[in-house]
């Protein structure tokens, strides 16, 4: 470089000239190179990421915003297969009854999402409940009816309305489990008033706890919280607990008010007759099972939130194919080995073994490697096989097996984290996975402090979801006909059962209806044919 | 800066050279920070928007191509619901006659829709038909069998044959509407020959008026043009109007010239034996329901044809919820306080209702706030309840109440946009909303020009559809047999009825198949047992 | 430019400080050019395509991450399609087997595919069986159990762990689709071992000649390979040959080692009660093939493992409904003139007609034009007619049309190939289609060496397969009891059929257990109407 001791006066002027231009080139360079890493060699193998462009930024946020829209259309496509799940195993007198309280729930959890559902879930407030928005920006209007919300979510960058509808198809899951336990007895009124109880209060004040931005349960772990010592804050990544749990016991607690269908026979009472009755329409049940899987697709990899993960929503989609896959066949081996079903390969237990397998990984799917995910999908199997037994021989009537599946598997799967926690995921974001700080189970070295994490829990939820749940549902069962939870036993028995009772239809009315028909077309027909 | 004046000529050739260097590090520094702000502090919080490099753009439109895609698959998805809601209404003895007519017109549609139906449509032409490309272009050349065509829709950035794809779907659904109120009398001939008739020019042609680049109802209230007063264009966001009332209202004028069922009596006429014939098969119909309400969420909010609009795609998606929601509880209530089904829990009003709202809410969900998307949902479970009586009570026979559903909720969505539209959103683009010109309706305090706009449309466009639809029915109908509308008296009373008659075989025929197959078994299985 | 010669000391210095400011300005200016075409006038318009940056590149990842996985979930949505056409194809008394060997098949090939079958398919090995990574890069590894795989798939840039459930639901639906020609008559033991021999070793070895890497087929053409004069590979964009004919052809051995369902009497020895028994349930076939329509939009569209290459993603959607629609139109017709359906508009043919149009597109779709698609759909739709008969007269008993559709219109589809390619269209990449070596058939003056690849292609590897599949089929029908292939005769004759020996239970028990669990009510309901 040129000495300055030496330059006159004009030369000084050039110098000035040609520092600014290297200044200015300079900073062109660092810019570029600042937001532009792989422009130059060197810098493209950096460790710090590169900060995206605002163009950029907003590029992300679509990529993210049209998987979470995509993966809740395909988690509201999951209503299908509930539907065809419990009315395929409902008999058949109570099949439009399953229907109409599947429509019905959906409608009425929109507007409850919407009224006041979100709000308690995901908006700040306490540990133990929310109400309104961020307190560190100073945004603490509340969020009833969606109002004051910001204009994304947090740091996700989805756009708020966008994260209620994928948040809303959860919900609305959360709300149609707990129809299954108390198929065939639940009066209509009574179904309206514990829905608005399961969908606008208890699901998401519950998991408030885990999923809200101030949840006590995600926090208890953290710097200053009740439970520092242990470091570790609850997970559940898609919902084991949060939506399957939460469902499935409340419709063990509403199973367990109502007792069993009339005419129910268990097997500990009469090993000849007792026993389950056969689903009505085993075609529909295995079709709503595949329907379900497939929006499981949306359930649990859509729970990143973020597109721009891909090893993340790569992984989480092949986990949740293994655990499905291993849970069915484990459940269809117990049924041809042992049980009521012994030598036979029962339909039943197969779909349920997937959809317990479903139901495991939904917590664990984004840290476990996909053997953990085979693994802890083949004991899901088993714990749908003998949950369902368990049940049975509490005398409980559970027709589609819903607190097998969703209540039984979901604190399973829940657990499972600790165990098969692999070590090498740790959380993801907008622009992509972060495993700075993984998470590790006890079979991978991790310790005993995820499992003891994940436990506190599933268990406090699963037993402050009985213990509401119950009593809401005792209440309700104290009220007066109509309103009462059970329906009148001439509801039951009656011709057509429930359905004609409530709804004033039979599912497949058409072939008296045929009859009747024929009689006024062979009036009509008689000058035809003449 | 150094004085030009006092340097010598060797002095010049230095300052040109570091002249030239600094011009090209400031237009380096223009460029970037003209292609990437966010880049310099200062310029990021400038108020232009970015102009994104050419990477850029094709990621954007890959990010709008890949949204419009999935739901063109989404909508085209929901022929799986509707021959499941129709099936699941119509009788037993009618139900292969719908199954193969919502197959063929879906096959039908497509090489119309490629051969002409798209070049109508979409295509620049005048303002009551297109057929050729943008004249601005000097592309005038004829679209149809999709020759011709630019590379990318428009201004768009969407390719021309993913634009195609989204379209077809959605001239599917209003050629698969119209066989609703049909079904049970049409002959399949007839079927062939109307749907000609709808989904080749009826359905484009008028379609056109309102989504045409030149459509006379898109531009009427545009400079220089019929309307220029108004000030405002007709609008419908997803197709309440062009999709739902074009396919209601031909389905209306189809059920009027063909007549009722033979053996349908009307409520009118005997209030005891008179009233719908159930839908035979209930569990069917609400699943379709369920897949039609999935298939929506490509339906509406694919009609940005913009993933990058995210406050968009959320919004609709949102809003379609909120609608479909607050219809199907309406329409329940409803069902539950009067009329037939008093004191019980419909069904079929609930499913109808659920679908009224998701039509309703088709043309305005981009402009309203979820407030106003309950609220219009609400009315249309209302319309839906009332105009199914008012049908029944025309004495006009439909069995899947296709006319309230998509006719008469059709129209009313389209009017709610000039009551409920919030004020707050403009127009979508490709690379984002663009909300400087609000549409605002009578309930914000915009005044009645839109609530006129979106009345001249709708009417118009259910004005020409019922005379032109009608006349061709009507044609159809006085063609000698088997192409006559009707199909042969003995065709719908024989047995079988219209399913064996025009398709040879029944919907369920395995039960008579299993007798006579059992006899060849036994003869077969007696050595066996032996 | 200055002159150095005439340069003092200190001038030196300054142009030395000037060059390097230049320099580095130079460098941006490159660099910038390089990477952002479109930045400066001129550049935007130069034939090299931008080299984009690792933002840019991450982000294009992700796009074409989100397509291959919403593609995959839709291909397994497929199930959903196949399980209700097929057991709507089948008769009562088999249904719970179908419904039971899909879920099951789902589940082995989960298990098998992660276990053995990715690395026999698409890892290196050599041309006829994978099973490590790229020698190229050193990595040989064994991929079994997904252990040792790169983090992303060759170039694509997807993740293997997203590349994996994509090619995972591609081997469900081949394994799927063998069950079809066997339904009826096959022991679920014989069902489990055949499954394990196709879903873990015929699929992926054979696959891995057209898919792998390193597969013969595929590199047939190319420089030091046996048939480098041809200058061809063997292609099959979606697996016409590679998913279909393997599964349509392992099924025809598998139905010929069987023999007949006992009681089916073909048309040539009865002309009177001979023919195909009728699917029990129509409604639920024709859903089912909606349903496999729309995942098909998965299978050929997300078969580009790119969304980047937005004309090609949109014109495989366009190219697949065509194909279908003329499948469907073609196959209704020729059953509307001749056959036994002759004057009829049979359903079962339509929608076998729409499927074989789809199989048939799936080879070709990425090179031909929508006439290209509509021409080879047709004659697909022609040769589902066609074969079935032909099945039907070689007396094989294929209740679904399983050969006919996947087994002929797969030939049929990749043999078209060789006459339809349009010469416009050349492969798919990451960041884009590359169309500098465009495919061309003999119809648009390519002559015959595409056709002769494909040839070789379908040819040899339908011959593979027979040879492979009938020898597996044929060692388990000789093992014995009760693991051979086909069910003992009392297991398909006896009461309920097949469902009630293998599996316990009945599709639809309900109507039976009404009856008994009436009996209960009764008893209990006396006091009640006391």
């Amino acid at each position: 470089m040129s000495s300055p001791r030496s330059l006159t006066r004009e030369k000084w002027a050039f110098g000035a000239t040609i520092l600014s231009g290297k200044l200015i080139g300079l900073m062109v360079v660092l810019a570029v190179m600042f937001t532009l890493p792989g422009l130059l060699p060197g810098v493209a193998h950096a460790a710090a990421p590169a900060k995206p462009t605002e163009i950029e930024t907003s590029m992300m946020n679509t990529m993210n915003t049209v998987w979470t829209l995509v993966a809740a259309f395909l988690v509201f496509g999951m209503q299908a297969g509930f539907v065809m799940l419990e009315a395929g195993f409902a008999r058949k007198r109570e099949t439009v009854n399953v229907l109409m309280e599947c429509v019905f729930d959906t409608c009425l959890c929109g507007i409850l999402f919407y009224a006041v559902g979100y709000a308690f879930m995901f908006g700040w407030g306490n540990g133990f409940i929310g109400w309104h928005g961020d307190p560190s920006l100073k945004a603490t209007g509340s969020w009833f009816f969606l109002q004051n919300t910001p204009d994304t979510y947090g740091s996700t960058g989805i756009p708020v309305i966008a994260h209620w509808i994928f948040q809303y198809a959860f919900a609305d899951t959360c709300s149609t489990i707990v129809s299954g336990a108390m198929i065939g007895r639940t009066s209509f009124r009574g179904d309206i008033l514990y829905s608005i109880g399961i969908t606008g209060f208890i699901y998401p004040i519950i998991g408030h706890w885990a999923w809200g931005p101030d949840g006590w349960l995600a926090l208890m772990g953290s710097k200053g919280n009740f439970f520092e010592s242990l470091g570790q804050g609850f997970r559940d990544f898609a919902g084991s607990t949060v939506v399957h749990t939460i469902g499935g016991i409340a419709s063990l607690a509403g199973a367990i008010v109502l007792g069993p269908r009339l005419g129910r026979i268990f097997k500990r009472d009469d090993k000849e007759k007792g026993g389950m009755p056969p689903g009505h329409n085993m075609l529909v049940a295995a079709v709503g099972t595949f329907i379900l899987w497939f929006g499981w697709y949306g359930f649990n990899p859509g729970s990143t939130l973020s597109a721009m993960d891909v090893q993340g929503i790569g992984r989480v989609a092949t986990n949740t194919t293994l655990a499905a896959c291993a849970g069915g066949m484990i459940a269809m081996m117990l049924g041809l080995w042992m049980g009521n079903t012994k030598g036979k390969f029962d339909l039943g237990f197969t779909l349920n073994g997937c959809l317990g397998g479903l139901v495991a990984i939904t917590c664990p799917c984004y840290w476990v490697s996909p053997l953990g995910a085979t693994l802890l999908g083949a004991v899901a199997g088993a714990v749908v096989f003998g949950a369902m037994y368990f049940i049975e021989w509490l005398r409980i009537d559970d027709p589609v097996g819903a607190v097998a599946v969703h209540g039984f598997c979901g604190i399973w799967g829940t657990l499972s984290l600790g165990l098969f926690a692999s070590g090498q995921f740790g959380i993801t974001g907008p622009a992509g996975a972060d495993n700075s700080a993984p998470v590790t189970g006890l079979f991978y070295g991790g310790g005993w402090s995820v499992l003891e994490a994940q436990a506190i829990g599933t268990f406090t939820i699963a037993a402050a979801v009985f213990a509401v749940a119950g009593i809401m549902m005792f209440v309700i069962q104290k009220l007066p006909y109509p309103w009462k939870l059970r329906v009148e036993p001439h509801g039951e028995t009656g011709d057509g059962g429930l359905d004609v009772f409530d709804h004033g239809t039979e599912v497949y009315p058409a072939d008296e209806e045929e009859i009747s028909l024929k009689g006024l077309f062979e009036k009509e027909t008689v000058p035809v044919q003449a």
